[in-house]
């Protein structure tokens, strides 16, 4: 069942000179798709990374966290179909080998190897189909499409997730071209949410570490399906440096703020793809927390009631069940002032200064809830931090995927 | 559709001497059923209790943990169908109100009278119907039956619970009998755990406080359904002190030992009752954690297996997707070795240091796994803590339960 959220069609990603993309079908989980995704940097890039932080981590996970202390990538490797998470020795040898094997291919030092994998947890990986495959997508001289790099990542998408834009640093033009996958923060058996963002901008791996952290935080870190982090949330950040503008030494220069808002608008436009095709969904909510005492607190507000399976049933059911919201709000270990909670639904005022609007049609808010995006906003009265996270609701459709046997 | 867990018969209850019951029924929400319960104490009773933690709740709530100081009682009143939370001023007059006439037909003190409600969140409570429905339930001569009491204070439950012991304080016999409701932490519209304790033996207040949390930890701190605690959580224990054994001064005292074991006990049932009525659910399954580095971070661990929609759908599904216990795990927020790990389910080895067990068998793991009670044990390598939780499966009942509209 495809996401009623899926687009009508690919968008056209531009290539970025100095990234080759190559796809093989390596047979990992099933026969026949494409699993396996080569992205070369010929001439190297600058890379910067976030890795989910779940204390039980897969091995590709534990590699990457070390490789990108140095900021440099020749090349990124992703499967599909297996995790190779809490795979011992064996799983973290399985890592090794595939980056000692693109390096000797490549021409490169295994530690320029950025390498991912999502799917199942736990299961050995059959690293001898990935290793045989390599040789081949090393030698490939033309690129492949984006289209099947974003496919080749997918577990239960239900549709390839990418975007791209132009923009500029300083006077010149630079081109982002990104991919992403993800249907749960952990899907079904194959889970994790992933991300790649490609540039040609010229900017080293520590500018593009203070841009991505926060472009982060807004956006993957603001989504969520199941409450669950996976064990190999990876988001990289890769630039070029193909094009030749002036040098970037300083986060506060006024010559990457387009940049940094492009950035962020990608990352944004990738974390809402993943979210809409949340597990089984029907429609996704934006809560919108305001008022609170500062923006961590805010947020912890407004992911209590995100992960909330009593609102999300409600919003399935596209049922204004306030008072669900109202009890998740108080369960986020924050200090509530149930006086000055003011919610909305749809902009339409529900309860305030402790209770039921004496205005509040239920008619109304139950129209607003049939539509595809719900729009939730509790104000908490206390302060002047705020957060927005956006969730999926939880249908039978979610049971199906995730209490069918793996099998 | 009645839980598969649902006793074939309700227990019989012995009387509580200085424990007097009526019930009736109010048409708070549906007309006709018994909804409204009144437990009277003509001779008065000591106190103590346990409330929700939940930031926002309900007038009762509110109103219990200031009369709950004073550790006496004349009487408790509950109703189902309305939680009168989150309900301003109006719900705090309310219970005010209904206290006032409570005490007027008993002849005692407003502060005397203890107040609980369940039900629908935000709604105003239909106090008229309760105070009208009071001066004959005040004037009651003969005690009704326990099964009318616990049936008036169910919501979604489906079926009524009830346990009861006889137990010693020092040389004498004292006796047991307790109700409780609940079908999910916060079930569907109409929520709330609550649970009611009523005994003979001659024990103040403070004994009965000293007595009440560690046993409330361990049984209904120690369940979950959906995660989300409800705004109206309540647990009172009631003493009326007609056993005439010797006076209890401290709760290191020899003599309420056996007291204790069995009040753990009669709880502890009374919290597998609640959760085997889990919205829903097929099974149940006890998270078991072992060598964590103390009891909280065990607690913490076992919370967050519980918890996951993740695995509760594995479970609803008996697949021993052992993989999502392990990611599970390592979201619950505490420091984890992942080497360290062992997983087992229905006591077999699944995982240990760090991977998979060579000798572990899925279809043995599965068999287990189509169980009615379902068991995992994690142990985490670090220490002497433990905990273990209940948690109910997450089934296509689940959500057509809270999908449901309201009305």
């Amino acid at each position: 069942m495809v996401s009623p959220f899926a687009p009508k069609a690919f968008p056209k990603l531009p290539n970025i000179r100095g990234v080759q993309l190559a796809t093989a079908s390596a047979g990992i989980k099933h026969k026949g798709r494409q699993d396996l995704l080569l992205v070369s940097f010929p001439e190297g890039a600058s890379v910067a990374g976030v890795l989910t932080k779940n204390e039980v981590c897969g091995a590709p996970v534990d590699w990457c966290r070390t490789r990108l202390k140095r900021g440099f990538a020749k090349a990124l490797v992703v499967n599909s179909g297996n995790a190779n998470v809490h795979t011992g020795k064996i799983g973290k040898k399985a890592v090794v080998n595939t980056a000692k094997c693109i390096a000797k291919y490549s021409s490169c030092n295994p530690d320029d190897v950025m390498v991912a994998s999502t799917g199942v947890i736990g299961e050995i990986l059959p690293v001898e189909s990935i290793l045989s495959n390599l040789p081949k997508l090393c030698s490939k001289s033309s690129s492949a499409p984006w289209l099947h790099a974003a496919e080749a990542i997918m577990t239960t998408d239900t549709y390839p997730k990418a975007a791209w834009c132009r923009t500029k640093v300083g006077q010149k033009t630079v081109t982002i071209s990104a991919i992403a996958k993800g249907s749960g923060m952990v899907a079904p058996n194959m889970g994790t949410m992933l991300a790649f963002i490609f540039t040609d901008a010229n900017l080293p791996a520590s500018i593009l570490r203070g841009l991505l952290r926060p472009a982060v935080e807004k956006s993957f870190n603001s989504i969520t399906v199941d409450g669950d982090t996976s064990t190999s949330d990876t988001c990289l950040l890769f630039a070029t440096r193909q094009v030749k503008h002036s040098s970037i030494r300083s986060l506060k220069s006024p010559e990457i703020l387009m940049f940094r808002n492009s950035l962020e608008k990608i990352l944004m436009n990738l974390a809402l793809q993943v979210v809409k095709d949340g597990e089984g969904l029907s429609r996704v909510a934006a809560i919108r927390v305001n008022g609170a005492r500062n923006n961590i607190s805010g947020r912890r507000v407004a992911k209590a009631v995100s992960n909330s399976p009593l609102v999300k049933t409600a919003l399935a059911a596209s049922d204004p069940n306030w008072g669900r919201i109202v009890s998740a709000v108080g369960n986020a270990g924050e200090k509530i002032n149930q006086e000055r909670l003011t919610i909305r639904i749809g902009g339409q005022l529900v309860a305030s200064n402790g209770s039921i609007s004496n205005k509040y049609s239920e008619a109304r808010a139950a129209r607003h809830m049939r539509s595809r995006i719900v729009n939730i906003e509790i104000d908490l009265g206390q302060g002047n931090g705020s957060a927005q996270v956006w969730t999926s609701d939880l249908t039978h459709g979610y049971v199906t995927i995730n209490a069918g046997y793996r099998s």
